[in-house]
């Protein structure tokens, strides 16, 4: 099966997951998010690379956030954008995901951001829609985040320069992260020798070793003289079942505490996605502390989507 | 009463209903839209024909799929839009549809998109907007969706090139429908000989002679040799009442399934304004059949709105 | 301490409050609006002072109707406006109001519009935020509601010419209205002699003696010769208390009729921020008579948006 993300000459017209991204496109996208990063400087005018494009915001599943950074991605490239009340439009008479694409398609839309509670709905979008319509995942259930997992690598490689050489260790809740899958795959890609999941056996599945990571079920083993560490939010809306920790058990036995930093390397940057749940996971001294990237991760994630976005825009099915 | 939506020059200054509307004038609205049409393709810019000017949607009954298609036609000619939240707004502190009018006026709005679930709304409104307001009738309870039975009047032109020889079907529940009245009022204007409505009796009045009408209580009379079959949405969140038919039992008698559908002329089109009730008013294999031209309107339907908002936009009250 | 609104050029960074704000600042906004008004005529362009910059509307407290005036104001500027649904947004996740801030900061914000349930929000919010960002206060709790109050001074200017010889009263539910300061700091620190708050002892605290303003219990007494009368809204949505009047006692007492009105000034003007209750605080007849300027208020508070948010940009903090 061709992947779906790429047209015939290995060129990205999707955006649905890392996992089966070429390493030569990550690098394509961080190296565009640069030069955005750069531009996207308060002195410099917005670029007009998507005038007249139309970009969806089709979120399925409530993110203000997510929707956010992916519209004023969108704004600062000079397309249009439109927010659709998915929730409370027709899908809610009763008319088919598949139909709402093919309609949205019709009025001439280029691009559409999904989100969306199942896991491979944007890849059940993207083989449906016209050849002239793109589609970027902005995070389907537990499966891929990949604007996330790309804005990561961009953060890393920013304060790291090269994956040849580094540790990072990805500490929480691995189970319930479309983020710590994101980031796995294209750690793998880059040739990053040493991915770390760290947590307890509840919130770490064992088997994780096919992805070629180390599964550790100690924060001190986990994060010791690691380059970078990556906590993960403590998704308790996503969480069921007695057998999980408490916000409470999980920090005593896995937050980030600028005591145990110290296990990792005196240079290690501290990353979180955020929404950052202060004292569980990561300790308010840490989130606000000199190691933390947690902000520069934001601005970088809007040069991320620009570079993305820009990028499939201009490749043909 | 001189007509609400022309001027003393008879050009068009609001748009509320297909009913009244000069055949010149509809005929200037499809010519405009064919022009967009052309025009609106994916190499082309944007045209500015609205720059500077505030549209504002007025959604009082939602409708997102409505709406979007509004804003992406004003968006198009370079207007700006503002979405109002109107359900949440002041009219829920008590304040009256024509103080919230007056107010919004006040803010510089050149048109207003109206929907609304009472009858005649958009006539209100458009009676005590200063002279520089145009009112676009988005939909008005049971009574019209003008811009809806313009973009049907604009597929049926693309198709079959003429109104003079044409016999076309309206399908379903016409009872509920507003879609159907802007339908049959802009058939009749723009001279087809032939407009037949068909349903069971509970849906379709057996007094709508003085529309012009044939009605037909039978699906094979309804469509037999017809050029045109527009299938309504059975309106179900409308319905109320013991007598009206369940879905099943209306699909057994008048849904369009390809068989049936050999009734009509072997070129015949189908409509439907969508969201479509898949295996209730049609069958799937016609929905995305070689007769179907679903899609197609939700196309014209973005030129037809820029078309309006054009063309009042450029009269004099 | 120094004012948090302004830098150490005595040059607007932030509007918080009216209170506070130098004579000059008012001044240079008014006269800043002034242009706006003239140009902001439906022949002319938008001007293209904010383009590039993005501004964030944060509503913690749902008000369509203002947000849409920012929404306008800042559009007309040819700026960037994100509508935050703040209430189904990361808050809603545990996040704190800080790290919200911080987040969005981090996407290059250059406005924040905020309007708050809790007094002093905004406050909080423009200490944390970086240099480059400015915070508009759109309402917080009952404490200010500064460019309503500006546009009130616009208003009042623009009829009036001069503060220097003027009576003011203010009519109504004093206690729960964040305009009514907000008016009675401007008003002052612009020069007029004579301002009277006027209302039942519920709603109009006897002890405002501090704030340069005459505390009249009775309507006659109350706007007997003014040249200003600002009703207020009776904000039954913010009341609680068995000792409150109803709407109908209120306005048996205190409602603004035509007869009333003659008690004021032939010349008097009468002015409302909206939403109307008619037929409460005052008559149909007055709001929709020769002596008020309510619309006018809406038309002249789009430019003072614009104003103030045009000077914020242009200086550093």
């Amino acid at each position: 099966m061709r992947n779906p993300q790429l047209n015939r000459h290995g060129e990205l017209i999707h955006l649905l997951s890392t996992e089966g991204l070429p390493r030569a496109v990550i690098v394509q996208i961080l190296d565009t998010a640069a030069q955005f990063v750069s531009v996207n400087d308060r002195e410099v005018k917005k670029v007009p690379l998507l005038r007249g494009k139309s970009v969806f915001n089709l979120f399925f599943e409530n993110s203000t956030r997510t929707r956010t950074t992916f519209e004023i991605a969108a704004t600062r490239l000079s397309a249009d954008v439109f927010n659709l009340d998915i929730a409370r439009s027709s899908t809610a008479k009763g008319e088919t995901l598949l139909d709402t694409i093919a309609n949205l398609s019709a009025m001439a839309a280029d691009i559409f951001v999904v989100r969306h509670s199942e896991s491979g709905a944007p890849y059940l979008i993207a083989q449906h829609v016209a050849p002239h319509v793109h589609v970027i995942n902005a995070g389907d259930g537990r499966h891929a985040h990949p604007t996330q997992g790309l804005l990561d690598m961009y953060t890393i490689r920013h304060y790291k320069k090269d994956f040849a050489n580094l540790s990072v260790a990805i500490v929480g809740d691995v189970l319930h992260s479309r983020v710590a899958r994101s980031d796995i795959h294209a750690l793998t890609t880059l040739g990053c020798p040493d991915v770390r999941v760290v947590g307890p056996r509840t919130l770490v599945p064992g088997d994780l070793s096919h992805l070629g990571v180390r599964v550790c079920h100690s924060l001190e083993e986990g994060i010791r003289d690691c380059d970078v560490v990556i906590a993960l939010r403590l998704q308790n809306e996503r969480m069921s079942g007695a057998l999980l920790p408490s916000s409470q058990e999980f920090h005593q036995a896995f937050g980030l505490t600028p005591q145990r930093l110290r296990w990792a390397k005196p240079d290690a940057i501290v990353m979180h996605p955020g929404p950052v749940n202060r004292g569980v996971e990561i300790d308010s001294s840490v989130v606000d502390g000199t190691q933390s990237v947690v902000l520069p991760q934001v601005t970088f994630g809007i040069a991320v989507r620009m570079a993305v976005m820009s990028i499939i825009a201009g490749n043909e099915a």
